[in-house]
């Protein structure tokens, strides 16, 4: 019953990306910002079980995530999803927020 | 051969995002709106089994959707289709309207 | 060994759709287009290998398709290859060419 | 433990066009460009296990790349990694740079 859900982030730039990544639930507030830093012409594997600052995400329950970075990057999102047979790879740019 | 079709809603804004959804078909005029609101700053899942006002959507047929809504949202698409073994994740951006 | 691609196409808008598909190849010339209509407010599902005019789109190669509209459309698009376990539904928006 | 991430470009386009392929890392500088050309109105399939010019890429690390091109192109992401049941397509843009 674990959702294995993680963001692979791409910083193709010159300058480290300050990465805010917000949760989104159905039924509360958000939790968040989680900030990470992603260096300059660096990727960084984001396991979201493992964000646990200011507070672990909430394995029981569904959610929704934001990620903002104050320079261009490139997310690739993956979720395997234990709950049913369901995989897949998204990609998507954030933008400056 | 029944298709388990749904759309995870987010709404990241600070205002209630007032959502409509029209279901087009191949044969036939589209039906819809079907209305939905998604709170300010949460998440919702929309079976689309589940709706049925104005009527519920036939299930003998295939069909495509568009969602707007008076706010950007973001709305991930899931299709689990027991016909074949064909499964994804959609992210797509909803527009004001 | 059979390659089973299709577009669906969905036309939302209340003028019929002219569409054009374009099919490209590795060590050939394209072929195309080929034409169809997508009624205003209707979805049309489109299996490539019921494409034959102005000739069938061999099947013992690799090809990338086009597809053009001269009102806005949404294609999804699924191919379901039998040489590997691959399927996904790609989500892409035409635009009027 | 073998990815076999793949990249199919498609040149819809009348001039052939030069393509970069810069691959990124977590823990090390980005290497490349690989080039390569795709004719006009050709597709390519690239396997990223067989660049090999500047050098190849190393197999015991996760990469992300960034495809450029000095025409408008499409690219169509495969990734199977043999270390989980993930297949997906991405299709994204690539514009000159």
């Amino acid at each position: 019953m674990t959702s294995h859900e993680t963001a692979c982030i791409l910083n193709a730039g010159d300058r480290d990306a300050k990465v805010e990544i917000t949760i989104y639930f159905s039924d509360r507030e958000p939790v968040g910002p989680y900030r990470l830093t992603v260096g300059a012409r660096r990727t960084r594997h984001v396991r979201f079980n493992d964000l646990d600052d200011p507070r672990p995400i909430p394995l029981d329950t569904d959610y929704a995530s934001i990620i903002r970075a104050d320079v261009p990057i490139v997310v690739q999102h993956t979720r395997l999803d234990s709950r049913q047979a369901e995989n897949a790879l998204l990609s998507t740019m954030a933008f400056p927020a």
